[in-house]
């Protein structure tokens, strides 16, 4: 028998971007099209997406992909589609509140028409050889599912993104039934979210929110201003129901999350008393302790509203002293410094600000350890893979198996772009595939490389200078002083003097010049001068001309 | 009776850099010369130093500093002394572990010769009308004081960073008698550290560690490397010990390391078993489990050991599988994806790494809220000025203080550079004196400001162009096709099709130009093209000459 082939797809980083082709022989399909954020040091790059030329390859081969299943609607499970798309064009899946927040990208990226099949967890879904039994589970986002894949070989079990919420807003527990009848059966693999696995214990239910949102509520005497993400559909409902109870008024500032409202609402997922939603406009002709206002920008971005509030650069809104802002999230790696800046602007403005730790006003939509555990105990499956996650965490879960009895030589830990060969009776992680970070910058697709990084990470530390050197091709003279541009460099207007001394050097330069390049000449001595001078090493370019 | 007026200097940012003035009419003092490290998005800044300058101006008035007291080693605390000195030559106060490490600044800095007063903890120094009461603190370097501050108009406390270990490594646990006293005298003021105070409970004490390390040490059965910050006298006392109590040694990888080994082993803070220290070498001929390597770089500093060894870029030392690598420190915020990415590297390498929350291999040298509490109502002070933290732990301070019953009329939550007056019987909060960040950029200190940080952004993110544009003066026609100088905008070498447009464009603009500034023309025209190809801003400039 063939066996089952699984590759994570997506750059050779460590850190998982969600994308899983799944191949026997030549039938094939895909979980989720994720995207991932860059990180500080990845200057001017919008997003980045899987490579998935791997797959493109395949397919030329004659491998079919049967389906691209969408398990939950967050980014870096959706965020790829119309990149995605333009290359495979298989039929997409996903439950209806993940298919509203698709259709949103597929038109926006010209795949208005492109099929798009509505399913509800518990359905099974024929993709070729495959057959997927969906199962709901609880995540940050309503209407996730894992999968449960009985391919050719064996049932495989993707959880994607999990936490066992007992007590979760929507009133839908995990299927925990669904789990122990796949233990039943027989489990040949299980894929399992790490974002937590080195958190001990239990991710608290969303439920305990509530408290925290009740005795802030009770406590605020003007405004409140809730900030979280905008498709954390059951925390806009936490809010719309704490709203109420106590008499007041809710507002909705943000593009994107008054957009998620309208399709949660629409589709269902989200029910909010009538009458609750008031506009910006109206709020603001409202006594203070009346409102609340909903926002985004948790992880401090400067253009969301959030940011814009604690800036001062909001069109419409103001933040005074007696507004209560309640930061409902947590920053994600890599934000925490423009999220502190964010809390200490909002403060300074005279807000209120609840954060966690000071209560208890977010919890994590992923799994912890003890969780981690439990499923693994439910499912009992032979081999494991850690997935969704950066390498620390995929080694940490892989070490909780291993404490719950999973052989360690049936565990595979890889990253991104690494083969993974499965039969009834063995897990052999193979080669990597080629591939890399694919950056998305403005338009650009893949063509800014490690070059241009580096280009810009030296401009961006100590800028540039550019000399313009016209030679008299009679007199071998210069024609005019050398014009010099620079910038990120020195403040120029201050910096006469060193701009005196590079014209000076160009002229001598020029004059002592007898072989070689006399461009390269005057760039070397530019340099050289430029950091003995300031210890700095801007890039130094010049156009040289006899005329 | 004149009013006691406290500054803390530096810029107006949110952040706590480490200076302290204290003006009683004319005479002044000083408590700490610290810098502060820049966030990720202050490009090619190499630290920030206070924004002095009203100190300066002030003495031209005629005011009087009579001593610079530095509480503790940290750089935070010490590391602007060279800059201060040049400015306000006044005598220099510290303990002698604190003075030790000075004196390395200073010799640097070229202040060799100025005064530097060694004083014990206990000791009362006179500076002018000040009488300055020193009292051990425990915190995560030894031999760090606070001060009670007998001022004309009554007593100040000045906890600096601080926290209440009953059981510190070095046996030497806070002076509650001290503090104590204080607050049976009378205390006008205190100042206190605010790090943690947004986090509940106490901060543990050092010894905690010790279990941690020793189940660590028990199972590693290769080479043992921790990484920890170069001052942590005590953390590497505790690591000797461990080493020593396993049958291994010890070796030191690190410059900044080695050098504080040796000036606390000098000192007698740090007390080595004989024949414990190795070298490198020897450390590379002894079988893995016979080795300790001590190194730096918790932060993920690319530059230092722990980032060379995961990037496999160290010159004598590489990781391999089998070693052992505990991270012996918290990310400072604004560094967790670069410790996380180094920690993702080792990991890769085969490396076990333990950090915190896998073992508890690491706590903070600030007291959390339960301790702060303590502190408050040990001193009882009248009015209360939190200080060492962001606005937000400022604010967080202030809360605890009011429950602890301090009235929020006597509490003072003030940004660097606001004034603070103070009376027998009044706390004022006044103006901010004008003033800065002050970054210190290669030799440059305070040339790089707004704009140079600003284009910086720009180049990061987008890069430039430049082009050479030669015009025929006669015929009007262009003498050669522009040359284009890039980067950091696309990768030139796959953007022939990009540059060739922009080459004709310059051609059409010259030939279409008639009126106006024919650079701006150009310039404008370029950046248009650009951004509607690739949807990126990169600076555009151009060189235009009739020749």
């Amino acid at each position: 028998m063939q066996p089952l082939r699984l590759i994570p797809l997506g750059g050779l980083g460590e850190i998982g971007k969600n994308m899983m082709l799944f191949e026997h022989g030549d039938d094939g399909m895909i979980v989720d099209v994720g995207i991932m954020f860059p990180e500080n040091d990845m200057l001017g790059i919008d997003y980045i997406i899987p490579d998935f030329q791997y797959a493109v390859d395949r397919i030329q081969e004659g491998l079919t992909i049967h389906g691209i299943v969408v398990t939950h609607g967050h980014e870096d499970h959706t965020g790829a589609i119309g990149h995605v798309l333009d290359a495979i064009p298989a039929p997409v899946y996903a439950t209806s509140l993940t298919a509203g927040l698709l259709e949103v990208k597929m038109r926006q990226s010209g795949h208005a028409d492109h099929p798009l099949h509505v399913f509800k967890a518990g359905d099974t879904l024929a993709l070729g050889p495959y057959s997927v039994e969906t199962f709901h589970v609880c995540h940050s986002i309503p209407d996730g599912v894992g999968l449960g894949i009985n391919t050719p070989i064996g049932l495989v079990v993707h959880s994607s993104d999990f936490k066992f919420d007992h007590t979760p807003v929507d009133g839908w527990p995990p299927d925990f039934a669904k789990l122990a009848e796949f233990s039943q059966r027989g489990v040949l693999a299980l894929l399992s979210d790490s974002t937590n696995a080195d958190r001990e214990g239990w991710t608290p239910s969303e439920t305990v929110i509530d408290a925290a949102f009740d005795s802030v509520f009770q406590a605020a005497e003007g405004r409140i201003i809730v900030a979280t993400f905008a498709s954390l559909i059951s925390r806009i409902q936490q809010v719309a129901t704490a709203t109420q109870r106590y008499g007041r008024k809710m507002a909705v500032a943000g593009f994107s999350m008054a957009e998620y409202i309208k399709v949660a609402t629409r589709l269902g997922y989200l029910n909010l008393p009538k009458d609750l939603l008031i506009s910006i406009d109206q709020a603001k002709q409202m006594a203070p302790h009346q409102v609340v206002i909903m926002a985004t920008g948790t992880q401090g971005e400067p253009s969301a509203v959030l940011g814009r509030l604690a800036w001062g650069s909001h069109r419409q809104l103001e933040v005074e002293p007696g507004d209560t802002v309640i930061m409902s999230a947590h920053p994600i790696p890599g934000n925490e410094e423009l999220v502190h800046r964010t809390i200490n602007k909002l403060i300074q403005r005279g807000a209120n600000v609840i954060y966690d730790p000071i209560a208890p006003v977010h919890v994590s939509g992923h799994a912890r350890r003890e969780e981690l555990k439990l499923l693994l105990n439910l499912i009992r499956p032979k081999f494991f893979i850690p997935v969704h996650g950066e390498l620390r965490h995929l080694r940490q879960h892989s070490l909780l198996a291993q404490q719950v009895g999973i052989p360690a030589e049936h565990i595979a830990v890889v990253e991104n772009g690494t083969e993974i060969t499965l039969t009834p009776d063995s897990l052999t992680v193979g080669e990597r595939v080629p591939g890399g970070y694919v950056f998305v910058d403005g338009k650009g697709v893949g063509d800014v490389g490690p070059i241009v990084m580096r280009d810009r990470e030296i401009l961006g530390r100590d800028g540039f200078v550019t000399a313009l050197v016209l030679i008299d091709k009679d007199t071998r003279e210069l024609v005019e002083p050398p014009e010099i541009i620079s910038r990120g460099f020195v403040y120029l207007r201050e910096a006469t003097d060193l701009i005196e001394m590079a014209q000076e050097l160009i002229e001598d330069v020029v004059a002592d010049h007898s072989k070689g390049n006399l461009t390269t000449a005057i760039q070397d001595a530019l340099a050289k001068m430029f950091y003995n001078e300031t210890k700095r090493r801007p890039m130094t370019f010049a156009f040289v001309r006899e005329v």
